[in-house]
């Protein structure tokens, strides 16, 4: 069994982490890192747990999770995780990051995130986790750089476009994230009397970070797939992009627990495809992928809620001729924690399912 | 006392006239009809009147309340609202309708809803009751169309910049709107489980039948600005446009029970404005409206919850270059029953804010 | 216009007393007070003001309401309110407190409180503001305790029975209410993603500080009762009860922004009275209040969201023989700001329902 | 293989079989029956299922499922129910029943459900599901009757009082529930605008379905532990209770999806137990149960939501003596589909857990 250790374990990447890893088949969870509950049993900070053997587990700090584990799972909050990730990877371990630090060049993640990379020597040994896209250069990697959730959806939503020439100069992603998203941290805006009942856009006009992270995503598989085409543009190298799309992104958090829909709008400079085609260029490009699914009609987030999967759709306006993509995921799970184990499994060559859950519940 | 009478009572637009109609000091409510609820008292249909007077009122048939009534307000399904207005208006009557019925012209009509007009020699004299652009065209108006709930929203989000020219080829509308916005009537999608915790995208691919509305709308705006200039464009004759531009438009159902929130995104064919000349342009346009408010940031929709008023913001993203428009709207209020009350007000030379929400509640 | 100041403007209760306050034609809102958001304009504490002309008003601090002020509305913390009270006290101005701190006796208060009250001296000088009972001792009063919003629900629901001799020995109160109950302060357990879809218990098990309010109001009926009836127990004197009922008091949250069902249940000491009884009992009990409504089937709280209303219903289950009272009200408003301001009107002279909500909107 | 068919896999108890079944090890899910989406997919019923392999499965009839399957889940509205488990019975197959049409004896049924029992001759091979309390009499069961959510909620609260004897005469419930369990089929009062932002009592005074099945429930324990104490309490046979308390029960729709509080609020007959007693009493009755877990801490829905747990907690109210006990489970999962998967399991010697949620996620 490995053993796995869990960093941030008090927040929701670290709930969902802790459920996933507690019934993956090969790995043991081998300890709990909070600074807010340090010293507490898991089913303090978890009321989910109470009762089962895993609300018995205390809460230690980093440095004894870091000690008992083979493997490291960080959801603590980017420019702390950096050189939690280095201290992981100096002691011989796995380090897989569900923050932002090891996601991005060192220039981009200044751009987005305002601070210097504390160890920029690391990135190139991140492998970035996004395995639909990334399933070839994983196996091995001793840093993973979990995407983010907005990001996943958007790039999901927008890769096959972006492979096939079909993503136009103003391409626009609107992005509608349930609270989770946020964090645990209590703050005013997420409040629940603020927040229900009321959609709210957030980090528009250019300012989420997620951007960076989508269009350098983009640019990779444009790259890529210029070279070799879409067999390419779906087993990337992390060699950067030397052109990259920009995208307009526009959040917005709307009154639910989980869940993303990121809808992509854009005119393709190759013509006017049609939804048949558009469909098709879908399904190619994400055959053999077990959590995405295409489907005709566009998705609502619901039928993906808890799970680790993607539901995609396309559509051309035929009056417009203007390109809309869909993407439903679960920000918590194929968005972050979901997302995280899959690379795990890639990486240490184990069942790329394990662990996961794939069949959402309903209502 | 103007004698104001309400067809479709018992439906949302309703419950919203009602509660305006009855606060307004020029009007008395003579008469609700609702086929549901027919002969059942209000109070039935509507369990927070209970204990007020006009909860005691009885539901009847349109044609007790067209009998009894001055102005009658139509908040029933299109199709059928159309020969009702006809008859309101035979009956030398001022008919205010909420339905889509007088909205467009017959082929338009025709074209959206996949219905001949069944009184087209009416449409001449129905006057579009979007009080913000129409305001100089409404006084003596027999007949006003009320306009649609998303049309609104996306109409007051894309005017100014179709006045000034920055309105491009390729603009893209997305619209998050509550579930009252689908009606009273009970749906599967619309049932809490369903529509509970989940973001759902409906009527997507150019299918939505407010996107002829929305294009006529600005195409009088492109028409008017073209001779006159924002001021023209700020008081449109109803004289069609020559030309229309397209708008892909994308609607989801968020999970709450009402407010719109129209995001708005295009490139302006005349250079990249920046985001304080596109404020100024908003302010300016926007100048002596009661009830828009044009504010720096992207608004929320709980700010105009409950409220007939509709909050702006736009900005240039200045990575892109790319304008980001926003509007929030109550789709029962400005959207739909303080719209129309307001355009009744304006129809008959009362205060055009009477009966009228304008200080929302929080939280 | 008399001049009206708010201390706590940036809480819930001040939200809502801005908003009464805004529209009563006899007062002008004079201050406003937040050290939160001090110096800054109201509109950034509330964003439903944005474009408002009370949304230009700035926030400054208690001293200077208190300053401009004839009338000051407490809306600020227990414990924090005392001083307050006694400074505006002291300045020969009303005060309309919302807090806990003049609800009850000072031995009462440091036992559920467990604070020693500051100022007992002035505790003669406060009337309790439950208007429904207390409207004949208002008239006049300097000091106005207004009631906790759980306490005003139990006790409107089991006044009735406690007045004719109906409340049983183990009367039980269960209390569903909305997230704004606990407040504007952010913590975890009232963050969206805690909060939603969940419903929490929370100060059970005889913990919770309104009992002691309600079973002081109960005793006071009980005693007013015993001497003048039905009649003498609508018309309370303040002089404290002899023997007080007790009261197990179950509250809970549920996942909605505003409202409180308060469910009683009881068996009569004096014989099991049927339904029909029980439904004259309490429509007699609040004849003559235009802001009680007696119902025959049991009220659900959107009936009386946003207003300052609160609707009652009793039942007598036949095959128990127990009493099920129900009331529902909104926290904010019957529960707080708007039985503050029927309060003050009473107590000044003011037309009761001057600044009221009475007709609800729905949905 | 067991292979496993569900009538009524349309609505939500077929959803929540669909999963479960669908991950037990010793199952294949043979067949799904639907009159509602019957020859179509299962994923048009279901969106959660697109793109996964069940989905692909088409909802045939009741008799083709039958035919099929070695085992019958019955998801069916009770009523129709009936003649359905007799023709499973008739058949050979086993018949795990989730409506109400073999919990009860024929004249409480009759009283309870205003029907004659078609069947009354199937009644004694049926075994009651509420396998915490009937686990020794399940082995070998043909028919199951899965006990009611509200019932069983309200039963696991309560039970343990009523083993030890201190459940009073006036015992009182409160149920809090979410929406889904009033089924799929659309109505109004559970309309999204209807009900959300709202608590709703309903079928209140006595005349909910499931008190005659809490009575029999409680009955059946006390006249077990009567003569057998705590263990035989634990392990009920179905001979029927000679004497029934009554139970006075609150039931509220409140606005969420999932979830069930039930609060039991009771004076013992046998003095006052401190809280220490009383938890000690409801871990030593619930001792074993792998899906029972009794805190010190009244336990909030969220924590149960999608499992197959319940969460109990109970309390003295130092002050009035009262005894109040709390259960929280969920609806869909130990309320339906989850407790019926345990009793099939029991009732064919499996692994009681097989197929089962233990771990909830949060948020």
């Amino acid at each position: 069994m490995i053993r796995a250790g869990i960093l941030g374990a008090s927040g929701y990447g670290g709930s969902e982490l802790i459920r996933r890893l507690g019934r993956h088949p090969d790995v043991a969870v081998s300890g709990l890192a909070s600074r807010q509950f340090l010293g507490q049993k898991a089913d303090r900070g978890w009321p989910q747990l109470a009762g089962l053997p895993v609300g018995d587990l205390a809460f230690t700090d980093d440095e004894a999770v870091i000690d008992g584990a083979d493997v490291v799972f960080l959801a603590t909050p980017h420019g702390a995780t950096a050189p939690l990730v280095a201290r992981v990877h100096q002691a011989g371990k796995v380090a897989i990051d569900l923050s932002a630090d090891y996601r991005l060049d060192a220039g981009t993640y200044t751009e987005w995130y305002g601070l210097e990379h504390p160890h920029p020597e690391l990135l190139a040994a991140a492998r970035y986790g996004l395995v639909e896209l990334h399933r070839a250069e994983l196996p091995g990697a001793r840093i993973v750089a979990g995407p983010g959730c907005n990001a996943t959806a958007a790039t999901l939503a927008l890769a096959p476009l972006a492979a096939a020439g079909h993503l136009g100069e103003d391409a626009s992603v609107t992005i509608a994230t349930g609270i989770s998203g946020a964090g645990r941290s209590p703050a005013l805006p997420l409040q629940s009397p603020e927040a229900m009942d009321s959609v709210v856009p957030y980090r528009t006009g250019g300012t989420h970070r997620h951007i960076g992270e989508v269009e350098a995503n983009l640019g990779r598989v444009i790259s890529a797939a210029s070279e070799g085409g879409l067999a390419a543009a779906r087993a990337l190298t992390t060699h950067g992009p030397q052109k990259r799309p920009t995208i307009t992104f526009t959040p917005m958090r709307v009154p639910m627990v989980r869940g993303i829909l990121a809808t992509a709008v854009t005119r393709s400079p190759r013509g006017d495809p049609g939804t048949g085609e558009l469909l098709a260029l879908y399904r190619e490009f994400y055959a053999g992928s077990s959590l995405l699914h295409v489907q005709d009609t566009a998705p609502e987030t619901k039928a993906v809620t808890g799970t680790d999967r993607a539901i995609l759709s396309v559509q051309a306006d035929a009056r417009t001729g203007m390109i809309i993509a869909f993407c439903v995921l679960d920000n918590l799970g194929l968005g972050a924690a979901g997302q995280a184990v899959q690379a795990f499994n890639v990486a240490l060559g184990l069942n790329e399912l394990h662990g996961l859950e794939l069949e959402g519940r309903w209502p």
